[in-house]
């Protein structure tokens, strides 16, 4: 292993750079590479100005992690950027499996952030005060059967339910298969927040609820939170009562 | 309404301030008053030297959301404070739900942060590379026949787990059934993560798996991450794959 290289893989947390935290910040100012898709680089460029920066394109998260591995392996310190947390559906695994294939041997270091659930949660009001499932309804690398299984058994569970890349162009009708699973266990009422683009000067949040939910813009940066049995709304905010006697 | 106060909830991260977002801390410069379990108020005490500090003891969730919500409401600039994220079983819903209640009118602000389940995933590699779910052991507030029921049903639906609160001095055994639950499901080989303290100077972490989970110390400081059929060991890392084919 080469002693000075070294490979942070940081999550930038949601939108502008004020929700990174300053661990997140301090990894970046101790890389001299930065390796990102380039609309995360484009958020992170003020702070990073003398840095060799290098932007790579959407879906090419292999080669990304695979050059950044190499890069720290020659004794280079790097970090890859991921927005929210690099440990939620992120980079955190891929480097790991990619060190281990290529045989790429450097330190690896996960920085983590603030995930888009929390931050979804936390413009909704307060949907997360009990268990909840996090859920992706992209079936690019999960079967679609699964996937509907997992909501089946979390809507059957009255658990919380975070769905991540809800819906792209080429996949619109998942959103509206798993609404209707739900919608077998939980009353047509049940509060749904979605919240597009958390945390940046575009964000769009709507409170809603299962029956009303497909009216409003769901896309690929969209987060959907469908409340549990006793999630309610105070005051146009969701919230799920943790079970505190008040 | 009163137009100056405001109440911020503030999730400052896990362990010290450094895991923190600078939103956080924004939070925290702009409030004259501060308010937390008296723990999270010594892990903050260096940076919020010129305010007024209110310790609260153990336990007194309530009472100290409504005397932060008191003092908002009377016009001042308050912050109350979290470990991890306020959003995730922590004080946010409390606060909405108390100021519905007690008809206090001011600004509730609700600022996310690095929630247990990433910081935990983080020191342990990557396990939330997939689908999972978070669940809390503690039965204080919610029927034990349910949390149970949850475990059954996040198993059967191959979820990642994220056990928050496994164990108190009072509540041995719920972490011993919960595992037996999952070991209906799972192969006894499957990746389990313990990590106490996260991110804190005292921080331990135990890569290990279902079989022999229970031979590390396991309290309600430490967060249990339990690996779906597909997760595996790299490097002494616990590494759920996302699916990519590398």
């Amino acid at each position: 292993m080469n002693k000075d290289g070294i490979l942070y893989v940081v999550g930038i947390g949601p939108g502008d750079i004020c929700n990174m935290t300053e661990e997140a910040r301090n990894a970046l100012d101790d890389a001299d590479i930065i390796i990102g898709y380039k609309t995360y680089i484009s958020l992170i460029k003020d702070i990073v100005n003398e840095k060799k920066l290098i932007k790579s394109p959407m879906k090419g998260e292999v080669e990304r992690c695979k050059k950044a591995l190499e890069l720290s392996g020659d004794g280079e310190r790097v970090a890859i950027v991921s927005s929210g947390d690099a440990g939620v559906y992120g980079m955190a695994g891929i480097v790991y499996e990619i060190a281990q294939k290529y045989n790429i041997n450097t330190e690896i270091k996960i920085i983590p952030g603030v995930t888009a659930a929390s931050a979804a949660a936390a413009v909704l009001g307060a949907p997360l005060m009990h268990d909840f499932a996090v859920i992706s309804l992209s079936d690019l690398l999960t079967d679609w059967e699964l996937i509907k299984k997992r909501i089946e058994l979390a809507a059957k569970g009255n658990l919380v339910i975070c769905l991540y890349n809800p819906k792209s162009k080429k996949r619109v009708e998942h959103i509206n298969i798993a609404r209707e699973i739900v919608m077998k266990y939980r009353s047509d009422k049940t509060p749904v927040g979605i919240v597009r683009n958390a945390k940046r000067d575009d964000q769009q949040v709507f409170v809603t609820n299962l029956n009303e939910m497909l009216e409003y813009p769901i896309d690929m940066f969209t987060v959907v939170i469908i409340g549990n049995s006793n999630t309610k709304i105070i005051d146009n905010k969701i919230v799920t009562p943790r079970g505190y006697n008040l």
